[in-house]
């Protein structure tokens, strides 16, 4: 993977704040441009931006990850190319209309709306959803935009907690408090786009971001957001992209602090980086997903020591071990302390979860860990 | 497994009802009798149900699942019983605290939190979770409960949206309506015992359960609780505990018909007979759990001729078609209209999934196919 070039950046900001009807003008004028090209007799081109590691950087001076220079041209006259330019075609069709018509659909259903048999073939438009898919992705790079802005999204994932109200313009214009309710919370959305969910207030310090749901219950339990001020999310594992647009919009629109509590474990920690820099599989998507300025509070493999859980430890598996030292080398892992952390993981050959300071009582997490470690500013960046 | 014998009721009607101190009074006293017993020098002994399939029966006359009569007593000073027999007393005594505290715990908290070397031996209390979820079992089934009683729970899974007012009794005393909340919904809690969650007001005719939460999502954009008067739950694959306990809550307290809408596989129809009548692994519970009223409404392997679903079929992988097997033999899929289903799965290997109606159009699931075999009553049993 190459280090960052530092390339001209193409209108970022304005990327982020473009609105439904300016999405559907990139892809009318992208199909026009095909049409026009058909009509001269000249082979069409679909351009977009290659994937995959090798076109991966990692942008030291923004502190994300992002998708490289390198592009891919897809003519439909090519034999290897008809198929798959075919399938392209559809998904934009269909992109823009749901764009048109203030429709939204997940990924499954865009798949399954767009398979039909072509007349008087045997050929599928489609023969798995792996291939819409791939389409899919292929569109938000040559638009320069990402998926929820084409209406599309993927299954929602998470929850969120505390004194933040939300208002949903185009459902109801519903208004709630997210702190009010009761210990279940709001189920977080798949889609979170800033035209339709708007942020009307959020009354908090910080944004503590929670791996497990366990966790999260126990800490609303415990009225840790009250008492500390913050607002609580929790990922259920990996983030989905719903949350992780919403935890970069609270970090970018209301300048909220972000704080990543995870398992000690190299699974854990790469949940926090991908919230933090960015994943490489949606290196394109940093400037829309990514929270550089986050900190990582905690599990620790130093807080087996510091609180006596060496009795409640687990052992780590092959799988994640060998993501340690593959993670050793990322970039942005290589800074002192978390190269201690993952060197400490290949060694010692334990985790530790979160729930593991129950160990001590159930509350201590909420009234000893947390509170210290950010008194101190114990982090890691 | 043996079929339903009809056995004289031990006061189940009350077993839901009791409060935390009838609870804790319970563990109370048969920790008093061990107690004794020890006193006396007798051999302490631990009264549990016997589980596992050989257990199991199916009561007709309630369609619902149970446990049958066989018990299992565990002695302390027997060489196999004893390790087993210190754990429960943890477990008990432990829960009974929480009960007191007004604490709860999830199962994995409570294994941490039990978690130590014994001193001046090398013998950890437990070494997994596994042994401390058995614990659990075993007391939740001596004194007649289920674990959302004795304050433990699991990770909580699921979304409610819709027309229903809740408060939180024990948690600021939140009120809230689930159908004010944006597209997003309110995020069901692991444990939704009575005492703690009042269902305030619920306008609704039924309520629809959603096997995926993109269903969900659709359904909620297509507005389709508010044209159809209806609340809807999704549970995002196999129900978590605490959705079981609100469906059976709103299907009994509020009398709400209750509609399974799953994609058409053995795994959707399984998802659906536990919400129904209960689970082999939970036959103890079903009291709390089950709702022996509710009617499948689809997918069916008959729609997809009727709505001409033939291009968007899916092929049935190998660990389906024995599932359908097994289901063939269970009692309550005993009926013609669940026989034909299986029967025609296993002979045509194809599955059909909620989402592939989106090849009609989008919104076709709620404006044609959900109101018109609603219209129809067009279930099954």
């Amino acid at each position: 993977m190459p280090k960052k070039k530092q390339k001209p950046k193409k209108a970022k900001v304005a990327k982020e704040k473009q609105n439904p009807k300016q999405i559907a003008a990139k892809i009318n004028e992208m199909a026009k441009g095909i049409v026009a090209d058909i009509k001269k007799g000249i082979d069409p081109e679909f351009i977009t931006q290659q994937r995959g590691r090798s076109n991966v950087e990692f942008d030291e001076a923004k502190g994300i990850l992002r998708l490289g220079d390198k592009e891919t041209t897809r003519t439909f006259l090519n034999i290897g190319h008809a198929r798959k330019f075919m399938q392209t075609m559809l998904v934009s069709a269909k992109s823009h209309e749901y764009l048109k018509h203030n429709k939204t659909a997940s990924i499954r259903e865009i798949y399954y709306e767009l398979k039909h048999t072509v007349p008087d073939t045997k050929e599928n438009t489609f023969d798995s959803q792996g291939e819409s898919d791939g389409c899919i992705v292929d569109l938000e790079h040559s638009v320069d935009t990402i998926r929820e802005k084409l209406n599309l999204h993927a299954n929602p994932k998470g929850t969120l907690y505390g004194d933040i109200t939300l208002r949903d313009k185009v459902h109801h214009n519903d208004k709630f408090n997210c702190g009010k309710l009761g210990r279940g919370g709001w189920s977080i959305m798949s889609r979170l786009e800033p035209e339709e969910i708007e942020i009307v207030s959020c009354n908090a310090k910080y944004l503590l971001v929670i791996e497990t749901e366990a966790m999260f219950e126990r800490l609303v339990e415990e009225r840790f957001p009250q008492k500390n001020k913050c607002v609580l999310i929790s990922t259920g594992g990996q983030a989905a992209r719903g949350t992780r647009r919403l935890i970069h919009r609270l970090h970018t629109e209301r300048k909220l602090p972000v704080l990543v509590f995870s398992d000690g474990d190299p699974y854990g920690w790469y949940i926090y980086s991908v919230i933090k820099q960015g994943s490489m599989a949606l290196a394109a998507h940093s400037d829309f997903m990514a929270c550089p300025a986050a900190k990582y509070i905690g599990m620790t493999l130093d807080d087996i020591e510091t609180y006596e859980l060496q009795n409640v430890t687990e052992k780590m598996k092959d799988g994640d071990i060998k993501r340690a030292k593959e993670m050793l080398d990322y970039p942005w892992f290589k800074n002192k302390q978390w190269q201690a952390q993952l060197r400490k993981a290949i060694r010692e050959k334990v985790r530790i979860e979160q729930q593991a300071l129950a160990n001590k009582r159930l509350d201590f997490v909420a009234t000893e860990y947390l509170p210290e470690k950010i008194k101190k500013k114990d982090f890691l960046p």
